[in-house]
């Protein structure tokens, strides 16, 4: 069965997205740390980030360095942290989020953003790139 | 002035080191979140992960895809996380950690470890390349 994120890549599940290529896709986090928190993913299905292969892993981290440099541009922050856990969704995922503090990375608190937040967020990043 | 970092690249200050390569080097944190948990820096000094050109940020990841086969099969774990924060050494850095579950990757947890602890799990890890 397609992953939650594969559904998202091919358009069966809604998304905010930011960015894709023909290998990775850039789409905001449901349950956002803070705003512009940005996941990204490859759109072959891999469960474990370090189960990609060297030139994907090596891929995507350039691809989400052009991601991390619009996310950066449009939200006010000192730094794109990264995360990866992966015990969640069996589909690697690099999380992006824009941090004012060490703290704001917390995976244990979420905003709630209406619609309307979520397409503004969204905006403000697409159009930095 | 060099970073803390690269003063344990020259040898400066001494460290368990984990692994190198002619650009990165891997050595364990001496604050770990729990058994395991190391560093991956680049030795040239750059503050910020994503101000490494795209061929070091690409290389680094592959050199932390090798260190994270290392240690998941030296320690007890589910996965290797990956983070990266950046707000307190100047010297661009990826946490790597065993972790169980997702709550082990948390920032305000440390271990305080015994010289023979950490060379207890350098060995192990440094045995797996």
């Amino acid at each position: 069965m397609a992953t939650v994120f594969s559904r998202i890549v091919k358009g069966e599940i809604p998304c905010y997205k930011i960015a894709e290529n023909d290998q990775f896709f850039a789409f905001l986090d449901i349950s956002p740390m803070v705003k512009g928190h940005t996941l990204v993913i490859p759109k072959r299905e891999v469960d474990y980030i370090f189960g990609l292969e060297d030139s994907e892993i090596a891929e995507m981290m350039v691809f989400a360095k052009s991601v991390a440099a619009a996310i950066e541009k449009a939200m006010p922050c000192k730094r794109i942290a990264v995360a990866v856990l992966g015990l969640q969704v069996p589909h690697a995922h690099i999380h992006l989020v824009p941090i004012q503090s060490e703290g704001d990375l917390d995976f244990k608190h979420h905003l709630q953003l209406t619609e309307e937040e979520f397409k503004e967020v969204q905006e403000k990043i697409v159009k930095q790139f």
